[in-house]
């Protein structure tokens, strides 16, 4: 097998490190030192601010940078928990994105990420192989329900274009509050998760649909999916929120998503891609916000969907559970549940808390199957997910 | 036709201005106010930087904001050229992005971008309308020549699946300095100018592939590619470069990816694509560096290639151009040379120098043929770069 760092691909080129135990973060553009991780998960911060008389580094919290003679502010932070983490650094109140590193849409915004590497055995499901590789196309289309053209990401498995009469079952897969239809193949590294699943013939061929979750009919209020923290903080007041912040919704929410989903994206992807079609050949899937919109648009189309993940993110947090009642009392008839979804996945970061384990258990003890599956150490973050969809795609279409 | 603004697919959402005759850029992130592009372009920014002694924003010059009492720093700068433009926020010494935008990557880094629009009818080109959409698919392959693994983004026409037997040529097309396989669809729009092109039969629909000109064997410098002076500027101080600076090129700068491009690049693309084979089916072109590139590799491997295109560079600039000896001496004899290149373009904005036109006279003072394109009003940016290719992808493969 053929491991690659991604840092020597992006942009073709690797400063050679020498005896330096503190290794340039994969994330960073070619040739920048800095950020870079040690052995024990330290990460050094460098910063030219020459004038500035504060800078700090938000990750987790916030990490005062000290100046040198130089004028380089440099901070060396705790060990890090493995995986993707989103930063910004704040130089005399203004919170940016550090230029050492490529930028990626969170929270609304381009911020920074750096990736805490994980040993290579435990890494391997999302690494870049020598296996054969599917492809992530951009595909634009036209919406009928919110009267805008929309952009997804597709992507089809190696074999697609060699076996031009073979159709293929769809798992759509959506992001979280804040990101968009880009995150699964940057942040998220899906296309080789899938890659290698399908390679080593764990899950079946399967093309990924990836949408972006925002979306609102003509004339309704767009603003809850707008980062509203992020453009305050960072470049003027915004208005304010309907509903009470970032954690209000309105009642309608979701639905716009949902009838765009079925009216537009659906359609468009069965009738552009070789696509298999019937709910026993659609699966969807999404992380926290994603997770939410998955389980409210599944549960209101059973007729439609076979398969359901909530990765950090499904029904539960919003009143509490009741089987006879809740979701339009979908689960109040366990049988005909169990016989019409064929997988309930619900997967969370251990240290997220135990609402989803608390979620599993109630369907449980309603008679709902479902898997739950717990990544250990890790928080609302990009790592949680890679091992959501690793552990999800392989029970999909079986 | 559906026209659309860019920023409402982005993200979905686009804030209403009301009576505000200062339009957020089609480039900014989604409910992001500022930058605002006024109807003579001029543009007002603003960045929240509380506790900044100095804040500037670098877009052709340097242009000092100033604090108003609630901490938001603003400034409106004269009118500027249409087209796309690369500018950064300077925070007390810090260079960074605005985040107020998407980020782009060039110079080496993601920098902020906003486009001062055109007037409807001149960007129509560029402009996403109800036409078929072809799709760019992100494309991973192994290369031998550099030991590494490589990204390209491919376009293929709308027709491509639909059409599973027919058989297109190949445009290679590259970016420039500091730039990267993703800079022709994200700042380039080549994907909306290849679509209205073709659904219009101005164009062959044809596959362009657009990669990384960043290449080195195993064991070379790579640094020539790192953008030495962002890092010194912005994180750390950077390494010395090779051959005295960005204008500094080695020897033997250009062969790595021309021998890779042959060996490694074309093989696969023929291999996985539905490609028509042979010298006839395949141009070449590039902007600045990457015209620089795409010279040398045709130039020197014309049983190979039969257009070549140097948007803002070609294989002037170094050294007097001799017919007789340039560039190994393909000029020299100039009837077998036309036989063989069936299109020479060579495209630059009006407000670059003399230089490309100086260029494209002497060839044909030495029987060259060769097509001269000027942008008029633009420098060495993105507008010139689409205004080239639409005017040169109708050129090939007839």
């Amino acid at each position: 097998m053929k491991y690659f760092l991604l840092p020597l691909i992006l942009g073709g080129i690797c400063w050679g490190q020498g005896g330096d135990e503190c290794k340039p973060s994969s994330l960073n553009i070619p040739g920048a030192p800095y950020p870079c991780v040690h052995a024990d998960r330290r990460v050094t911060f460098r910063v030219a601010a020459p004038d500035a008389q504060k800078v700090q580094v938000r990750l987790g919290g916030a990490h005062d940078m000290t100046k040198g003679a130089d004028g380089l502010w440099m901070v060396t932070i705790p060990p890090q928990v493995v995986g993707f983490h989103y930063y910004t650094i704040v130089v005399d109140g203004a919170s940016m994105a550090d230029p050492a590193t490529r930028t990626f849409f969170g929270s609304g915004w381009d911020n920074s990420g750096i990736e805490i590497p994980e040993p290579d055995a435990d890494a391997a499901y999302y690494a870049p192989k020598d296996v054969p590789h599917g492809q992530v196309s951009q595909r634009w289309y036209y919406s009928k329900v919110t009267g805008k053209w929309r952009r997804c990401y597709v992507y089809t498995p190696s074999e697609y274009e060699a076996n031009s009469r073979t159709r293929y079952p769809v798992l759509y897969l959506l992001h979280g509050w804040g990101e968009n239809e880009q995150g699964w193949h940057t942040q998220g590294h899906m296309d080789f998760i899938m890659d290698n699943l399908i390679a080593a013939k764990k899950a079946k061929p399967m093309i990924v649909v990836m949408d972006n979750l925002n979306a609102v009919k003509p004339g309704e209020d767009a603003s809850l999916y707008a980062a509203r923290g992020t453009i305050a903080r960072m470049t003027a007041p915004a208005p304010a929120p309907p509903g009470g912040g970032r954690g209000g919704f309105p009642s309608n929410w979701g639905t716009a998503f949902t009838e765009m989903m079925l009216t537009d994206l659906v359609p468009m992807v069965e009738r552009t891609y070789r696509a298999l079609p019937g709910r026993e050949n659609r699966a969807m899937a999404g992380l926290s916000m994603g997770g939410m919109q998955s389980f409210m648009t599944v549960l209101g189309n059973m007729d439609k969907f076979a398969y359901l993940g909530g990765f950090s993110g499904s029904s539960g947090g919003r009143g509490g559970f009741d089987p006879k009642t809740s979701n339009n009392g979908v689960f109040a008839d366990a049988e005909a549940f169990n016989k019409k979804i064929k997988v309930l996945f619900l997967g969370i970061g251990s240290v997220e808390g135990p609402g989803t384990k608390t979620f599993s258990e109630a369907l449980i003890s309603a008679g709902i199957h479902n898997v739950y599956f717990e990544s250990p150490g890790t928080a609302h973050e990009w790592l949680t997910w890679r091992r959501c969809l690793n552990d999800f795609a392989p029970r999909l279409f079986n």
